[in-house]
C-alpha cells in the first residue's frame, strides 16, 4: 500500500481547524499534520485544557482523517535566532513576552518540551519544525568571517536543544528539523555539522522538503540517501527557478510571490523538484511515513492547489519492489 | 588602442607598495588601483602629511604605473551595516573606535568623504567601494520580513550617503560602488532600487565586477547594458560554481576555499563569467576606463596568477569596430 | 472558475459548421472561435442575408457553445502583402477580383472593416487575425536591405491599418494580430515598433500564440508580461524543434509535417511550449478570455488530437491565488 | 484506432499463465507475448502434446486475451554465444545438455526452429528473442581487437542463422531480434551491419525496445526511422540515466537496481526515453502492430507498475493524420 | 604541412588591394581570396585590359601572397533572384543596365561565365559565390505554399546556372556556392537538392562557411562529411547566438550588429562554431585547399580582428595523422 | 614550480628511442615515462645485461630528459586476462610462450616482478600499468550474472597481485594502476573494490588518466579526491564524446578512429576532460610528480600534437595558493 497523503495546516491557519478539516478530507487527504497555530493545536490548551485533545481527535476522525505529526515551526524559530520585531509576528504573547531576547529563546525552548508533551498526549510521535540558528545572517562572509565563530553558531544550537530533545526523548517523540535556509541545517555540510553538534542522538532526526534543496542546486534523493537513518518525515512542496540572467537566486530581498524573484514555492509538480527520483529514494531508505504536502504557492487558487497536489503525490507515490527480476528467467532445479 | 589594464591592490596589502608596484610593473601592468589600507593608500596619511601623495606619485611614476582609481571597500562597508566584531578587524583604529555602531557608521561615513578628498589630491577622480547594508541580513524572508523595513533599508542608505557624494561632487571624484551580495545593491532590482533611492545621482555609480554576478545566475553583459550610464569602473574577477546536488549556491557558511562550497572566486578565464560578451557589452555602452584585475583565487598560487591575468586581459579586450560592414559590397554612385 | 476553453474553428473548414459543433459539443469544449472562411462565419452573408447571424447563434446554442472571437486570418493577410498566386488560395473570389495587388489589397482592407461590423452583429466585440507585412521577405538582409524601407514597412501597415481600427472602433470591436512570423510583427522587437507605429492605440492589440514563438527560441510568457495591456485574445497551439544538426530551424523550404523539417506544429502539450509559465503569466496580467485551442499537427489524428488537448488544457489552467501565503503565519493582535 | 497493448510474460515466468492471464485481462491489457519459458509457451510440449496449443488459446480467450508474439530471448542468446555456466541457468535442460559449448549452441539453433513451428501452429507470426554474439565480449578494443575477427562474428551469426530463418520462411512466421547489448547488434552501425551479413532477408527483422538505446545515448525513434522496413514489433520499456560524475554509464559490474549503477530499466514513463518522438516515429513508418509492455522495474512494485504502464501506453499511443492541414484554409473552386 | 590561411577581401573593398595586400602580408596571410569588387579583381577589365591580370600578380607577390580563389558573390546573387532594388547597390553599373529583371539576370549570368575566364586568366581555378534564388522570399509557407512551386525554383536555379557552368568546364574552373541562406542551398535538404537538380555535376560545388550553419542549429562538420566530394573551398567565419527568450533566431529584421538581435557573425573563435569537429572533418574528406577568413564582425576593430583571427586559425588547424597507434604496441614477428 | 612535463612512450615504440628523445628533448618535455616494449625499456635485458641500464640513462641525459615512472601495462594486461590470440601481439615471446592461459598468466605475473626490479635498478619509484581482469568479459549482465563469479573476480585479482606488490614492496617501487575499462577497476566503484581486495596496501595505487573518465560520464577531479592517498602518477589524455544519438557511447566494435564511433581519444586539450578543474582537484591532494602525456588522437599528426600538447600542460598546471585571502584586508594589531 502506499503512502498517507496529509496536508500540513500551517498555511490554512486562517481556517478554522473544523472547516479546513472538512475540506481536506472532501479533497481526499488521509490526515492532517497539525500546525502549533491558528486553533489547530494550541500547545498550552492541549496540556491545560482536559477535554482540548479529545476534542480534536474527535473532528479529525468525523472526516477520517489521521494525525501522524505535529508542526511546531514558529516557536522552534525562536530557539536559537537572533531576536527582532518579525519574531514578534509569529510567536504566542506569552512566549514574545517583552521581546528581550535572551527571554524570548528560553520560553521558546519550555514551549518546545511542552510541545513534546502536547504530542504525546495526542499520541504522536513526530513533531517537526525548526531550529532557528545563531549564524545565519553570516551567510555570506564578508566582512570575513571568523569561522570560530560560525563553529560557536553550532555549539549555541546543541546546548539550547540537547535539553529539549531529552524531554522529547522521554516522550517518546522525535523532532525533525525542516532543513530549510534560515536554520541552523540548510544543506548537506550544514547538516552534517547540526547532526554532529547534537551527536547525532536519535531524538532529532529530519522533516525533508525538497523544495528547500532545489533552489539551491541540491539533489533532495541525495540527501534522502546521505541521511537515511534521520529521515523521519517527508513534506511534498515544490519550488521553481525563474533565471533569466536579470533574476538573482538570492531573491533580491523581495517577497514571495513577487515577479522579478528568481525562484518561487509552488505547488508540487509544478517546479523543479525530481519527485521521480524523491520517491525512489524513499523507497531505498525504507521511509514508509506520511508525505505530508505543504501547500504554497502565491500565483495559484490554494484550493484548486489542493486538489491538484494530493491527485499528484498519489500519480507519482508507488511502492517498492519485492522481487528480484531476472529471477523469473532462471529454470529452478 | 585597448583599455589599460590595472591590477587592484586589495588583495595584496600585505606587501608594501613599493614591493609590490615592482612586481605589478614587471608583469606588464599599466597601472594600480590603490587599495586604502596597508600602506598603499592612507587616507589620513594623504590628506595630513605634505610629501605623502607626491611620494606615492613617484613611486609608481618610477615603475611606469598609472592610478586611475582608488578602493575604499572596507570603510564603505561600515557606513550602513550593523555593526560586530567582524568590522574591527577590517576598520582602521580611529575608524573603529569604541565600537559604538552608531558611533562607527558616522566616523565611517566622515573618512569616506576624506578619500574624495584624497583621491582628488592625488589626481584620481573615481573611488570604488562598499556601501553596506541595514538589511542584507533579512535575505531570505523567514521569519516573514516586513517589507516596510526593506524600504527604509534603502532609505538609509540614501540618508548616510548623499552627504558622502555631496563631497564627491564638492571634490569633481565619482563613487562607483562594486555591486556585491552584502551591500545595499547585489542584482539588477536591488541596483534599481539603490539609484533610485538615491534619485540617481550622478555622484553615484557603480564599479562593475562580474565575478559577483555569475553565482547568482546573473548576466554581468546584460546588467552592463541596463546600467550603462553609471558604469564608472570595471573590474575583472571571475567566479566558479561547482554544483553537483550536494553543494549548495549559498555557501554552506563556509570560507571561501573549502572544497565542498558550491562556489568559488578564481582567477579570471578560469571561471563561469563570460568574458566574450562582457567586453562586448563594455564596447557597447562606449566604457574605455581601465580592467582592474582583482585577482583573488584560493586554489592558485597568486604570482603565477597575476601573469596569467593580465595576459588573458589582454587577449580578450578588444576595440569597437568604426566600419559598417556591407558598405563594402556597396557600389558608391 | 477557470477560463473557458474554445475551438478555432479554421483548420476544420472542411467541415460544416453544423458537423463541426456538434463534435466540439461531445469533445466538451465550451464554445468557438468562428473562422472567416468555410460556412463557418461569412462575412458577407452576414451582412447579407437578415437571418444568416441568427441561425449560427442557435446552432451554437443548440450544442451549448458560446462565441468569444471571430477569426478573419485569411482577408487580413492581404491587407499588407505584396500579393501573388498562394493568396489567390485562401481569398474569397470577390475579394481576389483580378488579382492585381493594390485592388487586392483595398478590397481586403474593407472586407476587414466588414468582419468588424459582421463580429459585432454577432455579439462578439474580438476578432483575430492576420495583418500581411509588405517586408517580411527582406527577413534576411543580403542583398543587404536598406533598412529606410524596412522603416516604410510598419509605416504602410499603419496607413492601411488605421482606418480598419477607426472601424473597429466604432463597432466596439477589438482587433487581435496573432503575432506569427509572415506578419508585420512576430517577435518582440517586431510587436513594439508595430504597436508603435500605430500609435498603441487600444483598437489594434494582440491574439498571443506561444506556438509561433518556440521555434524563435522565444519565451511567449515574458511576451504576455511585455506587452500585457495588449493581450486580447490566446490561441493554445503548440510547436516542436526537431535539431539534431541536419535540420535547419528555417524550415528547409519543406511542408509542415515533412520528417527533414527542424520544427513544427503539435497539438498542445506535446511540443515545447512551457505552458506552466504561460498560464502564470496570464495570471499575472489579468486575462481572463478564453484559451482558444487551434489544433494542428501533422502527425496526430485531429479527433483523437483535438480530445487530448481539451483535457490537457483543462489540467493546466488553474486561477490565480487570492490570499497572502505567510499572512496565515502571522498572528493578528 | 490505437495499437493493442501488450504484456510480454517473460519477467512473470514465476507465476503460472492462468494466473498471470487473469491479471492482466484485469489490468485492462489486450493481449500477452508469451514467453517460452515458465509454463508460458513451453516449444517442446506445444509440437509434442496434440491439445497444449488449444488450452493455451482457450486460456487466452478466457480474459479476452491475444497473443499476437511470443518471446523466445532465452534459447536464441545460445545460438551464437561463447556458452558458460550462466546459460546452463536459463536453458531448457534438454538444450543446455552436457554443456558443450558447440553442442549446447547447435541444439539451442534447432529448438529455435521448433520455435517457429510451434508459433505458427498457435496461429502467431512473430517470434521475437535474442541471437547472442561470438564478438560481445571484445566490446572495448584492448588488446587491440583484431578487426577480422569482428568481421567474422558477424559472419558466424549469419551462417548459424541462415538456416533458422529457411524454417521461419517456411512457416510463415518472422523473426524480431531486441537489438540489444550482447547480442550481434545493439546499436545503429551493428544492426547494419547485420542485416547486411543476413543479406537483409525478409524473415529477419526486428523487435524494437527502446528502453536499450537511451542508455547508449541513442535515439530510438531515428532508429525506427532508419529500419523502418525490419520494425516487425515493439516493446515498451524504459530506461533512466543516473550520471552524477559519480556512477559509470558503463555499469560497474553491479546488479540491476543497485544503487551505484550509472543506468537502471524503470517502468514506461519513468525513465529517458522519449515516447513523444517514439509514437510519432512508428507512425510515420507505419508501425501497426503491439506495444507490448516488457516490465522491468527493480525499484517498483510490479503490480502497481503494469496498471501504471499500461496507462500511460494508452495515453500516448495515437494514430497519425489522414487529412493534410492547410487544405482546410483553402477555398476549392 | 597545415593548409594557407587567406583573407577573402570582399568585406575591405573600401581599402585599395594595394593596401590591403600590404596589411594582410604583415598580419602574416599566405594569401588573398580576391573579390570581384572594389578594385581588386574587376573581371571587365581583367578580360580586356592586357597588363591587369599581370600587375595584380604583382602586386600579390611583392607581400608573398598567393591567390587560390577569387570571390564572386555579388554578381552571381542576381542569376537566380527576384530583381529590387537592393541589388542595383552590389551590382556593376553594366550588369544592373536598365534595371529590368530578366535583363539584369541574364547579364549577370553572362558576367559569371566571364569570371570563370577571368579567373582561369589569372591561373586560379576556384570561383566561390552565391547563386540568388527564385524561391528564398517563400520561407515561411504562409500563405501555403504551392509546393510544385518551390520545385521550380530548383528547375529555375538548374537552367540558369547549366550554361554558366559549361563555360567553367571549359576553363577548368570550378564554382563553389557558399551555402547560405537567401541562396538556393542554405541547409541539408536543400544543398541536396541544389545538387541533384544540377545533376551533381563536378563543375559546381560547394565553397563552405560554418558561420551560415550555427545559426540555424546545423552542424557544419557534419555538412562536410556529407557532402564530402563537393567540398572544395573553405571559408573561416563565425557566428553567436544571443537568445535569451526575448531576442527571435529570425532576425527581426534588424541590421547585423544591433543589440536586440538573436544572432550575429562575429570574428572567427569568439562564436557558436565549433571548429574542433570542423577541422577535424576536413582533415578526414582530406581537404588540403586554403582556409579563407572572411572577416565581419560588427563589434571588433577590424584591424585587430584580422590579426586575431589569423592567429587564431593558426592555432586549431592540424594535420591528420598518418599512422595507426595500437600498432606501436604490438611486436612484429 | 610547476610540475615536470614527460612524454608517456608508449605509443611511439615503433621510434628507437635514441631517435625519440631527440624529439622529445626539442619539444620541451622535461622527462619520458619508459614503455617497456620496443627498445625503450627491456626488463630482461636491463636485469641482465650489465651496461643496459646505464646507456640508457645517459641516452636521456644528453637530451636532458628524466625518468620518473616506467609503463608496463601490456604485460600486466595478462596477468589476470582469459588469454586468447590478441594477447600474443603485444607480449613478448618468451612471456606468450605455448600461449596456454595459465602459464600465460604466471609467466606475466613474474615478468612484473622483473619489472619492479628493473625499475629500482634504473633509480625509478614508479611503476605504471594494467592489471587484466577475469571479470570484463561480465560487464552486462546478460545472461544474467552470477554476482559470486564478479566477488570472485577481485579475489582473483589480489591472490594474482599481492606476491607481485611485495616485490614492489621489497624494491622500494610502487605500482600505479590505470584505472582503464577492460582492467579489474575502471571506475569509482570497481577502484574501491580493488583497494579494499588488496587491503589497501600502499604498494598498489593508481595512475590516474582522465580520458578513460569522460567518456563513461565520470569527474576525473573527483575521483582524485575520493582515492587522493592512492593517486601516485598521473596521465594527460582526453577523449571526446560524440553522442549525435546515432552512434553508441559503447563503441559500435569499431576501431578507434572510426567516424562512426561515439567517441574517440584526443590530443589534449581537444577532448570533453575538464582539466581545469582536473588540476584543482591535483593540486588540493598535494600531487606533485609528473603530468606524463599519453598522446593518442587518431585524427591528428602526431608530432604537431606532441609540441600542442606540451604547450597545452605549461599553460594550464599551476600551483596551488600559500596565501589566505581575506588576511590582506585585516590589520595586524
Amino acid at each position: 500500500m502506499a503512502r498517507p497523503v496529509t496536508l500540513f495546516t500551517g498555511q490554512w491557519a486562517d481556517l478554522p481547524l473544523e472547516e479546513l478539516a472538512e475540506k481536506a478530507g472532501a479533497w481526499g487527504f488521509d490526515g492532517l499534520e497539525l500546525a502549533c497555530w491558528g486553533d489547530h493545536f494550541e500547545v498550552d490548551r492541549a496540556l491545560s485544557e482536559p477535554d482540548y485533545i479529545e476534542e480534536k481527535r474527535e473532528l479529525l476522525d468525523r472526516r477520517g482523517l489521521v494525525c501522524f505529526a505535529v508542526g511546531a515551526h514558529l516557536v522552534g524559530q525562536a530557539v536559537c535566532d537572533p531576536i527582532d520585531e518579525r519574531h514578534r509576528a509569529i510567536l504566542p504573547p506569552d512566549v514574545w513576552g517583552d521581546g528581550e531576547p535572551e527571554g524570548v529563546r528560553r520560553r521558546a525552548a519550555e514551549r518546545m518540551k511542552d510541545t513534546a508533551r502536547a504530542a504525546a498526549a495526542l499520541g504522536v510521535t513526530q513533531v517537526n519544525g525548526f531550529t532557528g540558528s545563531a549564524i545565519w545572517h553570516l551567510l555570506y562572509s564578508f566582512p570575513p568571517n571568523d569561522f570560530d565563530e560560525i563553529e560557536r553558531g553550532f555549539e549555541d544550537f546543541a546546548e539550547r536543544w540537547d535539553p529539549i530533545v531529552d524531554v522529547f526523548d522521554t516522550e517518546g517523540v522525535r523532532f525533525g528539523l525542516e532543513v530549510h535556509p534560515t536554520e541552523i541545517a540548510y544543506d548537506f555540510v550544514t547538516t552534517r555539522r547540526t547532526l554532529d553538534a547534537i551527536d547525532n542522538r536519535p531524538g532529532f532526526g529530519i522533516n525533508l522538503d525538497p523544495s528547500h534543496f532545489a533552489h539551491q542546486s541540491l539533489d533532495a534523493a541525495a540527501f534522502a540517501l546521505e541521511f537515511a537513518d534521520r529521515i523521519y518525515h517527508v513534506h511534498v512542496k515544490d519550488s521553481r527557478k525563474r533565471l533569466d540572467g536579470r533574476r538573482s537566486i538570492l531573491g533580491s530581498h523581495l517577497d514571495f510571490g513577487q515577479e522579478a524573484r528568481g525562484w518561487d514555492f509552488v505547488s508540487p509538480g509544478h517546479g523543479d523538484v525530481d519527485f521521480e527520483s524523491f520517491v525512489r529514494a524513499l523507497n531505498r531508505i525504507g521511509y514508509r511515513g506520511p508525505l505530508s504536502i505543504e501547500w504554497e504557492d502565491s500565483g495559484m487558487d490554494r484550493e484548486w492547489g489542493a486538489r491538484d497536489a494530493v491527485a499528484y503525490v498519489r500519480a507519482i507515490d508507488f511502492e517498492p519492489s519485492a522481487v528480484a527480476f531476472d529471477a523469473a528467467m532462471q529454470r529452478s532445479e
